[in-house]
């Protein structure tokens, strides 16, 4: 695949929906920098100092307003900063637009195909003939996932002569994607993988199931450089997937199918931090939410909040509202989605699409599917004429069918990030980090957070020397041990 | 002014943004109808009778998707339908274009002028030679308004040959028009308003602010012919205006700012049913919510909600968002805004709007307004360079910036009005209404609500005879005082 | 029945459980005090004049702290007092002793057996030779019902020379003993009832069930004297029904049972305003919170609530606590009661007795009466050996195992009946009342309300009178029509 | 100090408050057993093999109906047991009695003086000549403190020949009793604890403040044997100091003041585990909260679910009842107390009792103290003749003044015991355990958690082995990596 790619006056390469969206998105991006004190905050505490001057940073991560204040908060610390999305439909387009003319290279628009998607995770990381990225801000792996699948299928070919085969993925239509763009490129420089990897420092990683990935490659050893876990920093994951989820469950909701929530039964699979804030979401706008569970210790925690636990099977022809949060697959299949209710709407908001059955869905003899409009259809099963109303098929729905996240959470996120990007690339030749996944320190940590009280109008409180010493901690924090849960 | 009108094939004028986003309106419409289980039960209870044939019904009321399905009961009920929407902003262009094709005469765009919206409203009124409409549903008493000024007009103008004059409604920019468009009328058809008075049957109100305007006619002895205030039905005040308010304005806010609730303090101005919605969103979102009323007995409910009720000066220049759902006027005035935060949002969900100072806001010297999208401006007060977000130009938000309320609430509250429309059409050669108020009776009442509990899984319990002497009510009903208050 | 009655050094006559606890209760009244603004400021505004001297007020009402800070209120502004409880388990005994050493002459103790109840009531309507009281204070009606059924008797006796006869009351243990108790009393004195109506200038009534027996005595023509409906107050039923409730019914659960409410399943029977307090209070706790309805509109209510309604039958097998609110009768049969989990709660929180089957598991074959301590029983039932847990005996809970409703909201509640009780005194030369059920005026109701606010730091917003003239209201108020729902 | 020791007639040692209340005690335990799936469970899974036969068990723990349940599983696993409370206000005579009576040697009553606490103490480790205790359960280390303190007493003794001086202890009072009590000790038996040490096989300890001591024992190298950490298993910390506090703080201040929640400003020091259960509990009863925090990041969690956070200076005269919920010290001193508003509560219910200055208190000039009733006393001072009202003198106000929490979430949390128990006497020949202090596996706390779902009905989900190989876990778990946090 080959797409024509813009170059702004000053030679920087973008490829969007519409560069004259610009001032529409520098309009929104002014206004989310009010909301986003965090990574203000490291623009005036570093941005003098330049500290990631030199370093160029490939983003694969949902292409909103929010990520363009990231964005934005890398260059003013001096960085250089390619971008694509990690999802085909989260791409703001007038953000994309801001910061292709304004501040970074930029691959993404609203509505990619999964080819158009892979092609602008490519481009996010070629960085021309001296390398790939210093450093890669990942979100759900998938930047990180291709520099290693592009190594091994250099490796391959250095070794045997073989090509990347597409067929060879199966079922798995995305990956055969993968293979077909690695073989191509495979073709045009056999090493530029493995100049990629010589020159990254390490990536940092933001969501659940990228760091997922990003374990099971340390525990098999095929990690190639560190990797630091933003996503399990208290600040990011006990706010940003359970009051960002809380926030963006019902917008998507509402914005795909201005249907009541409240009076509603609706079933979240999983009650991890995802789950927990979207059912409370849909309990406070009046729903019954039933939650499903694999972890008897959520389950019992959605129990005290007066959520019962049952199975899929048991609600799944009452309910009227299905979300999965699970990060595992196959929840939702298209035998379950036969017996729901009509118009029942079935939604995913963990990260990767393999939560619902779209796969069964489309396959299904007989299904007609009625788009209501784009990231809202109806599919009609031929047997019964009854319908199910699936929002952005089936991938992230806060994204797809709304704005995701609001900016005052991602600027919890995204501080991490920052703070990430500069550990990493402030130890670049220390040789502090291994080929490993790293949790950024408590103090950073809490750090994070403090930089958001003060727009809340928050006062803490200050330990005297005496509870310090009482309770074991320093009067400047941290002020809990590692284990704690908060 | 005057609009080129367009036509159906079969004749019936319209006036819409694009007639082709028909069909995608139709679909909306038919996944409404799933949600509206009261106005579907309407057609299938009343419509083999036809008991509205011979009647021509004008609307005043949100030209959305619900009033589609609200437009298509009346005629399905034998009705002939004219409608405008009773605000510049509510209309749904898709709605107004699948009914315009299909079903009733449409005067209605989202975006209208002032005189636009005047016209429009003239436009559902003009009937043509017949004399006007034999009933009216009205949404703020817009229409009702005009048929009143114009009879008026046409006597005064008979009395003393005196014509409207636009003038005389000095600083009253709306009222302004309202008599350019009489006097206009007038010149061309002196007697329009006394035909139509003379073939109205009546009127049925659908909010707050038109009711009151209809009991102050009532109690200056000025109404023209009996109203039937649909506000006050319980299925409607005590769910639209609550539970409609609960789920649109959080809708309203995060389709316009995309602003996280969480953690922020805001203010509702008004804690009636609509403000008692509005904090209540607000508060389960995460806001720290202030109220502040006049009513001692509603600042006493929010206070047992846990929600202090202090005066808007007491917290103008910490709090985040406003809401102002009082139906009064001149609540938010300019020297407030003036000392909000910087983007500070400020919003009006009460019917009319007169709530916020916009007057002062556009007079303000100096003042710069940007507007970020359609619905959300920023406007930039001089000396502090602070800005504050104003939405909908403070007109009703949640159907401004969102699309107002859900199907589901929409149901009840229309299908009180389809009942009312059918109890003055049928009752319209006995006697049994005076020019005065009415509200519907409680079993009736009762009634709309039972509609609606099927499609929520509830069972009633059934009285036994016994009970039923015991507490002294009939077994089937109604079960409460007129009193009562639910 | 015969008891000895004390009298203190004064003279006045009292039978308390134990006088000793006098110090107590004056220490818990002084604590309540500070939490009944409204009491207190009339006792301020309206003690210097002594307006209710002479005034002789007989009170049936839960013999309770906050009720003393009533009786006291009513002694301060001139009043001669004596009271009853109207519920054998409500009477706080501390309470008692310090009203009966300190105030007022009282006859109540927690615990009486219906003999002593109604011996009670008895006892503080007989003021001696001179008549009955001037005034009544009722709760539930008790009080009025026993001077009806006098009159009635001694007007049957006089016409056929007739006693009431016990036996005639067939299987209505209480009323069988009311006879008895008229029986008595007519042999000793037949013009008693005849004295009193004579003297008596009306009655105040506090509660729902009490109010629906004045209108039905309204309705058929036997009342006999004007009614002050201080339940329908919204200063009274918005608060001390729903928010009353939503704090005692916990309380009383703790108290009697030290269940977990958390994860539990639980059964509110109504969802008027006592249900609605109840089922918040269970949600909130964490429970899973199912209702049951015979009125759609307050079904619906439920359901916007989140809350599903069901019938009893659908879950009586799965719940684990059930209350009743309906103020029907027959509402939890021993028939359900059997089919209930082990150890399920059985308990009732409307005013009478008569909403759990009692009778039926005290008569049913076997059943074994298990006390684990003063109003928390467990019946055991024959065949499966499992066990519920009635609370209260079936009597209000909230009264009989805990302490009732808090000092805050009663003094809402008790405020009215000084109101009320002024009013039927400063009108009962002037014809203003007849036999009939009056609701005080809007601006009385406000002003309870307003009383209230200044102890939670409430400030209310003024009215311009530009505003007041745009909605049609004083400045000073009422600020709402009659319909107003609140 | 010396008191009568009571035995039962099989010889086993007590001192309680009222033997004779121990058949209501066994009523209330056979009530608590239906609540405590976890340990009913135990009884059956390891009753049969007589797992702690031998195990000579001493507990340190309130002792209350749930311990109660607790100590009767230790004994049907086959131990021996001994057992005093923690704290001088938590324990239930009654399950006192019934435990005494039936199963174990108890020393513990309601309302000790400091000096009787710790000979209490003393007494339940004292296992005759034979030493000591081979495990022991403590809630907030006391036990485990008089063991190293009377082990360093006799080190010194031997070494130097001193005896402990209670006189060293200066102005902590209670350690001066501590110091008193070993050395009357020492003087008895000089190698009482040496003894003592030498049999025992480890702790497992309840709660956050014993778990601190035991990690500051570890870091300093002091701690003598084995620890299990049962406070941060998650089926612990995250249902008992949370779920459980949400319940028992509004019980412990409804059942010692009766004050009306709802409407009320409240400050919650500390939003740990504890604090946000306390601000849960008083949100939801309609309370204005506030938190005080030292930790940004708990801050930041507090101002997410709308309760703002600023310092105890901020808002001491405002608010109306203060709770402490830190686990530090002088969190609200004298000179707070001092400007808060005449009768607002101040209530502790973190562990120890040094967080409210109740010695500021005892020694202000002119103070006076009135005792409404037990564990409730009106402090007032001369200055304003404000009275502030204090809860269980400073002490754990849900078990002074209250019940504790209720058995469902005890049973989570005493199964955790039951399994440490197990766990170290399985272990004791095996060196598995160091001189460190552990937490249990993962798969168990998701075991303990899993034994408490059938009671609330609840059915989880089973992963396919695919799912569980997507997400790299056991089918049968455990499913979450040691540092997820719930």
């Amino acid at each position: 695949m080959v797409f024509a790619v813009s170059k702004t006056s000053s030679g920087r390469e973008y490829k969007v929906r519409d560069i004259s969206q610009a001032d529409f998105g520098r309009l929104e991006i002014e206004l989310a920098e009010v909301e986003m004190p965090g990574l203000v905050s490291c623009r005036s505490e570093f941005g003098p100092s330049q500290p990631l001057s030199g370093a160029r940073i490939t983003g694969s991560l949902h292409m909103t307003i929010q990520t363009a204040v990231l964005i934005e908060t890398l260059t003013a610390l001096g960085a250089e900063v390619r971008w694509c999305s990690c999802n085909i439909f989260s791409t703001q387009d007038h953000a994309a637009a801001a910061i292709a003319r304004d501040s970074a290279s930029v691959f993404a628009w609203k509505g990619e195909t999964l080819e158009e998607y892979w092609w602008c995770t490519e481009k996010a990381l070629d960085w021309g003939p001296g390398g790939g990225p210093d450093l890669v801000v990942d979100d759900g792996g998938d930047a990180t996932l291709l520099i290693h699948e592009g190594l091994n299928a250099e490796e391959e070919y250095e070794r045997s002569g073989k090509l990347p085969d597409p067929a060879s993925a199966g079922e798995n239509a995305e990956f055969r994607i993968v293979l077909g763009i690695l073989r191509e490129g495979l073709l045009a420089d056999p090493k530029r993988y493995r100049m990629m990897k010589g020159r990254l420092v390490g990536v940092s990683e933001e969501t659940t199931s990228g760091v997922k990935r990003l374990y099971q490659m340390q525990a098999n050893g095929t990690l190639l450089f560190p990797a630091v876990n933003v996503n399990d920093s208290v600040s990011k994951s006990k706010f940003d997937n359970l009051y960002g989820c809380r926030h963006s469950l019902p917008d998507g909701l509402m914005r795909a199918t201005d249907v009541m929530i409240a009076g509603k039964i609706a079933v979240v699979c999983g009650y991890g931090d995802v789950g927990k804030g979207c059912a409370a979401a849909l309990k406070q706008a009046g729903a019954r939410v039933i939650v499903t569970e694999i972890d008897p210790i959520c389950a019992l925690q959605a129990l005290m909040e007066g959520i019962p636990v049952l199975t899929l099977e048991d609600v799944v022809s009452e309910a009227d509202i299905f979300v999965t949060t699970t990060g595992s697959k196959d929840i939702i299949m298209v035998h379950h989605m036969k017996k729901m209710k009509n118009n029942a709407i079935v939604c995913n908001i963990g990260h990767f699409d393999n939560e619902i059955d779209m796969h069964g869905l489309e396959t299904y003899p007989g299904m007609k599917r009625i788009t209501i409009k784009p990231q809202t259809d109806r599919w009609l099963f031929p047997e019964t004429n009854h319908g199910i109303i699936v929002l952005a098929e089936g991938r992230l729905m806060n994204l797809g069918c709304a704005t995701g996240h609001p900016s005052f959470v991602m600027s919890c996120s995204f501080t991490n990030q920052v703070i990430a990007q500069l550990e990493l690339w402030n130890e670049r030749g220390t040789g502090k980090y291994e080929k490993k996944v790293y949790v950024l320190p408590k103090h950073l940590d809490e750090k994070v957070a403090a930089l958001h009280l003060g727009k809340l109008g928050a006062k803490l409180t200050k330990l005297t020397p005496a509870q310090a010493a009482y309770i074991s901690v320093p009067v400047e924090g941290p002020y809990k041990p590692p284990h704690y849960r908060y």
